[in-house]
């Protein structure tokens, strides 16, 4: 049996439970910023052995967790993992990002794609899970997470990042059907690969939809939600009585907010676009709500960072179910201590919140 | 006297008066997907030297006309001339985009920014202006066009394009009032760019907010609309008793249509991702809507293109106020007989939906 969880606001607030302070997990929280995580990330030679050598993906996964009072640890690991383990041959090339060795854009290629096995071609994946949920001992809950269908397919089709994605959009607009076949096996192969990490121990999960904003509304409805939803209905939502809540993330998605809030998940990840206020509106109680600070807000001065804490608080206001968190990657350049004046704010602004959900 | 104009749907439809068929432009309709385009380019040598050359400018602004029977013509040149005229060393480098040798980060740098005489450092826009007005001899309009305050502020704080904006939000969050001071300088410098784009020849203009679109909405109100408004009410808008009709674009903009629609300008752009029924529905009768093909459809076959071009003449429906456009400019490798298909398209299928209008 794992050690009971010591610290579940952030399991409380995606169910929209009363918690006593705002929960606050950081997207890439396990990143660049830390002098800490360059170390590891050397050790390790390259990015890709850092998420495949288990040790060392725990050692950064936790080492947020010791400099700041996060509410949350998330998995460090890629997206890329199940494209990869699906034989395409993933390198990361400096400067240009991921690149796919074969990508996939004929029916030959969709239909020679097998559905990797979480615990064979995936295992240091779970062998991860299993290790940091041991050395977190009950401290705050993992996250663990997994790349939409829709996103991963980006990457397979055009072989690797793009900015005009003429080779998958090429593919949807004269294929639909094949593109189809494409994104039902990323469903199947993304529930179980959350399925297996759950089983592992990720006590909530999220699904990032990097690429979803750049579809109509009629294609993101068809190629990425419709796929969501799929996923969404086939994950496990109770492990060992603890229910698991997912949040899902489109990123450039706020035209679609109240079908995301409809797809079955508990909690819609934003961006910084929209006040909070609007999103919790458009979305009623349907959803918990995770976000949105500006990412760029932690390179201003402590007094401006917790400035904009407030203003979101404030904005957010009384009541349940709301995670703070950026509205995108924390980015490279930001100053560690910066991060810390904003948990802190989170924590103390948050209180005042709260006060009447524990009375 | 300039000749009359033979073509003015362009202009009728983005004043919402009746058009007997939907105008057609492209974003970025002279570019690289035109063989006769890579060919002037390669005689100029470099892309500044074609924006700088009237003869070239003007030759490239007439090519895909001699193709296609668009609706507009609109000028070749940059959005960031302007900074380039204050001094601030502009070249493109292969691969890395626009840079500039000399960024705009601290109070002297804005103090000591002047605002370009456009008929002295600008004069090769104003001359490639006058030369491409008398060569179209009437034909189709001529629009002419800027970057917005703020995205001009982006390139000139970050040096050049940038992924995370840390400069120029750090700026932005850090001195606010110093951003305001280089916003006011650049509104006031691209009012008389226009203007004198205007005197020049220009008979529509277009404002392009790139960056606008990675804001908060309150930033977005405060340090990119709030200048849009005061350029709209500064712009010449009667020139030789024509009116000079006036089009904003905020890529990524889309939370923000009816805050656009009410900025006083004419058209709002759109992208692809909203229907365009619920961008009319939202504007309102407002403005006239300049948009929202994909640009990705036309990679997809002529029977496909039909189809995404009848969609969205469908989804406008019967009315004015429709200019047919790419949601973002067109893309490098498309086919030009797939530019033919979609010209044709609009201009045969939106017939239906302009007939009532005639009697």
């Amino acid at each position: 049996m794992p050690p009971p969880l010591k610290n579940d606001r952030l399991l409380r607030a995606l169910q929209r439970q009363p918690v006593e302070v705002t929960p606050i997990w950081l997207m890439r929280q396990a990143g660049r910023y830390l002098p800490e995580y360059r170390e590891t990330r050397a050790k390790a030679g390259d990015f890709l052995t850092l998420c495949k050598t288990p040790d060392l993906a725990c050692e950064v996964t936790l080492q947020p967790l010791a400099r700041f009072p996060l509410d949350a640890a998330i998995l460090f690991s890629d997206i890329l993992t199940i494209p990869d383990a699906m034989g395409l041959g993933l390198y990361f090339s400096e400067g240009e990002g991921p690149v796919f060795e074969r990508p996939v854009r004929t029916q030959a290629n969709i239909a020679a794609l097998g559905i990797p096995d979480p615990e064979e071609s995936l295992r240091y994946v779970m062998d991860a899970v299993r290790l940091i949920r041991q050395e977190l001992g009950g401290k705050v809950p993992l996250i663990g997470f997994a790349g939409s269908p829709w996103t991963l397919a980006t990457y397979m089709v055009e072989g690797g990042s793009s900015k005009n994605f003429r080779y998958v959009k090429g593919l949807m607009f004269q294929q639909p059907l094949l593109m189809h076949q494409l994104l039902d096996k990323l469903a199947q192969a993304v529930t179980a690969y959350l399925n297996a990490q759950i089983a592992a121990g990720a006590q909530a999960v999220m699904i990032f939809d990097t690429w979803g904003g750049i579809l109509t509304t009629r294609d993101y409805l068809d190629f990425s939600l419709r796929y969501l939803q799929q996923i969404v209905a086939n994950l496990t939502r109770k492990y060992e009585s603890q229910t698991i809540p997912v949040i899902l993330f489109t990123k450039d998605g706020n035209e679609w907010l109240e079908s995301m809030a409809n797809s079955g998940c508990d909690a819609v990840g934003l961006d910084w676009k929209l006040p909070i206020a609007t999103a919790r509106a458009r979305v009623g109680g349907k959803v918990a709500l995770q976000g949105n600070l500006d990412p760029c807000v932690l390179y201003a001065s402590p007094a401006r960072i917790r400035e904009e804490v407030a203003t979101i608080l404030a904005s957010f206001g009384q009541g349940y179910g709301h995670v703070f968190n950026l509205g995108h990657g924390i980015h490279p350049h930001v100053n560690p201590e910066h991060v810390a004046v904003c948990v802190d704010a989170v924590h103390s602004l948050s209180r005042a919140y709260h006060v009447k959900e524990n009375q």
